[in-house]
């Protein structure tokens, strides 16, 4: 179950998670992880694990930059080396606990859990946008796979369904929706609906003339393993996506596994209580009872296994699906060669 | 743990648990299945998976006779076929769920998890008597594996020891208990408590003149896999069981595995509040905290490989299960064959 | 996970705790067992599990010396031979429940799991001290495998980090603290931490002139399985352990596994409700969440194959391992010879 590319940057945490002077503790990839910042503004993220006993180290406190353990005080610095000792003058060679490369990327924290030779900051996806919204950036997690998830996302002919009260859809998607499927120089896979010269959503109907068409889009992109973005437009119809009838919206939805069966899902969204007691509506009532029965009803077995019946909507989840299975096959062969 | 017997008759609801212009979701024999009555008033019973993304569709609506998928749309007619796809022009064959026979007999629903070939529905059992005892039916989850309870309803002696407060038994059983086991043309196996010439139960006393003997029984009725019913009488000493003192009782208990360690326990009872009560108090309170305990003693293991003790009182018991191991053996060969 | 060494004695309860007239029911070693102390006055341990439907024999209710069974009713003598059947005349001689030598010293229950030949009352180890304390008896159960708890007891340093504020501890160990290793010929291994001319401890300042030096001393013994006693002294310096400035401790902590992650906790403390909820907080609120924290990395795994950081403060509580694999192996060796 615990399958994961390692080869790949996950985001850890928002930046602006992290105490200052302290740490974040977080099960990523189905292992402990702290991630701290330190003194000079670098950060790091080290296992939390004593190698000693094995308990957390986050149930000890941080001395400066380094972790002393409190158990039994062994400490350690956030390159991973033991620097104290309480009992013994020696400090054991073997007292070591693992780091991982972690880089800031617009306020977003990401780490490479594979081979720390092949990474390589430029292929982190560009999530400039979230700083030109200016919208707030959140966290939870969802008691499901994230491919599960990213399954979700990827057809969003779902929110017609489970979503049609929150958001007001109205069925032009049947009506006018055209789906399209495109990848793009960074790697990223595109879904995208577009609803040309459509009725208006219904919290759109008072901005237009009576009768008046629109062009609607949600394009949704991903990177492996599974970093999203959404992009939403309502624009006069004709005017090619570029006399917009409100402002576009472009929202992250990044997904790193916490295990086999849960997922933290990092995403943005307009400032304010109202939009996060929005959010938590669709993803936790909405979303996440129907993926995780989806989940029940697997039992632990393969997606694949289990013969899904596949959809030509379905086109942008499968190929991303695909995606990862090449590389889940190309590292088991890098590692066996 | 999921060796079910597969072709027998199984009881999946009392009718009048199914929501008319609705569905009942029930999981049976550890899949989940949706019971519906059509607008033509048959009955019909189809699985509650969506062969796209393995949702149950209990999550979607009832749309007419079929039921509309509440993730993506897709929407499948009682006999499993998809008639609806939102998406797509095309209704891929594939798209398909499971569908059983199901079959009304006395307000009960009956479903053949088997070979569809082999299901003739003279096999139900009889359960005519509930509709001339105006009793109320009525259903429970109890947490233990289905053959546990059968035992349990097969050796009544236990009633002397679990239920001797509720049901006011007074050691007649042991004075002058009598056992027999027997079977009947229909496939029926008996066990019969008999106390001829015995003194009345606490209850009754004030019925009899004083010191007068009666005649009581408690005869149990099983047909495989597990559909009981109880028979319970009390009449003047000598009359050959038709001088009544109190008319006769008659209580169906119809045990459908939900999964190997829970079952559905299908029951009458007097009709209110204080039957519903008692019932719940006998059940839930006195047998099933013991039948639990028995079960996490077992931990998963088979009945035989603990080398249970075996007394005369469980003959009945012991020929049930013997009846249900032959069962199984015989599909086996049948599915080698 | 179950692999106890059995030819040794471990504690079963303390006397004071078995009701008279009635019975203790208690899992060890992952077995349900009955306490209980005959009218005769000798102790009995019987198997709490009827041989006919496996049931708790607790769940039934104690007959003079005898327990009959609360489903079936039969019933069983504490030599483990069913005594009566209140449905057949027969006694089956398979029905008999297994039994357990029990011995009382010190107001301790022992009971010897392994080959009974070997059981000699003469290794239960020596817990006289208990008597002359005229400290209370106290039990728990902690959420943890026992070998865990036997770690942290054999290597008290942890006590300057996880009851640094509980205990008033000052670094006193770091400071002045010499750690040897011994052993006796009862087979207790000891591990003592002696602090000589050290500061006194916060709570002990005012006991000594300002500036003067004192002798303070931690012994921990330990007994295979997991049997402790912890001897605590504080004296003038310099006067060899004798001239003493408060009385000195002795604390038993015995442990008993309930099966491989729970352990049956029997201690000694000071009387009085202050000490028991000083007792609980110590255990339960600053030791118990680190241990089960060390449980829950290790998921199952074996201590050795998780490649420990060993320091030399760990040498007693290594010892103590390395003894019980002897003894595994030799038990193993003995059960294959």
């Amino acid at each position: 179950m615990s399958d994961f590319v390692r080869n790949a940057w996950y985001m850890a945490a928002w930046a602006a998670e992290v105490p200052i002077n302290g740490f974040l503790s977080r099960v990523l990839l189905d292992q402990p992880w702290l991630v701290l910042r330190k003194s000079d503004g670098d950060w790091a993220m080290m296992a939390d694990r004593c190698p000693h006993r094995f308990v957390p180290l986050s149930r000890g406190k941080r001395v400066g930059d380094a972790i002393a353990c409190g158990y039994h005080g062994l400490t350690f610095g956030t390159d991973g080396a033991c620097v104290f000792n309480p009992f013994g003058r020696e400090l054991p060679p073997e007292a070591k606990v693992a780091t991982l490369p972690l880089v800031e990327r617009h306020g977003a924290l990401w780490f490479w859990p594979g081979d720390a030779a092949l990474a390589n900051p430029d292929g982190i996806p560009d999530f400039a946008f979230i700083a030109q919204t200016g919208d707030a950036t959140d966290h939870l997690v969802m008691d499901v796979n994230y491919e599960l998830i990213a399954d979700n996302l990827l057809d969003l002919s779902h929110a017609e369904f489970l979503h049609s009260e929150s958001f007001g859809v109205n069925g032009a998607l049947f009506e006018f929706g055209k789906q399209s499927v495109e990848t793009d120089e960074s790697g990223g896979l595109w879904n995208k609906w577009d609803m040309d010269g459509s009725r208006p959503p219904e919290w759109a109907a008072s901005m237009v003339a009576a009768g008046e068409a629109v062009d609607q889009w949600l394009h949704m992109r991903w990177h492996a393993p599974a970093s999203l973005a959404l992009f939403i437009g309502l624009a006069r119809a004709g005017s090619a996506q570029t006399d917009f009838i409100v402002p576009p919206l472009a929202n992250a939805h990044i997904l790193t596994p916490k295990n086999a069966t849960e997922t933290h899902y990092f995403f943005t969204r307009g400032q304010g209580e109202e939009a996060a007691v929005m959010a938590r509506k669709v993803f936790l009532e909405e979303d996440e009872p129907m993926i995780r029965a989806q989940q029940q009803a697997m039992q632990g077995r393969d997606f694949w296994a289990m013969h899904p019946v596949i959809l030509p909507s379905d086109a942008a989840a499968i190929r991303a699906r695909r995606r990862l299975m090449q590389m889940r096959r190309e590292e088991r062969g890098a590692g066996e060669g």
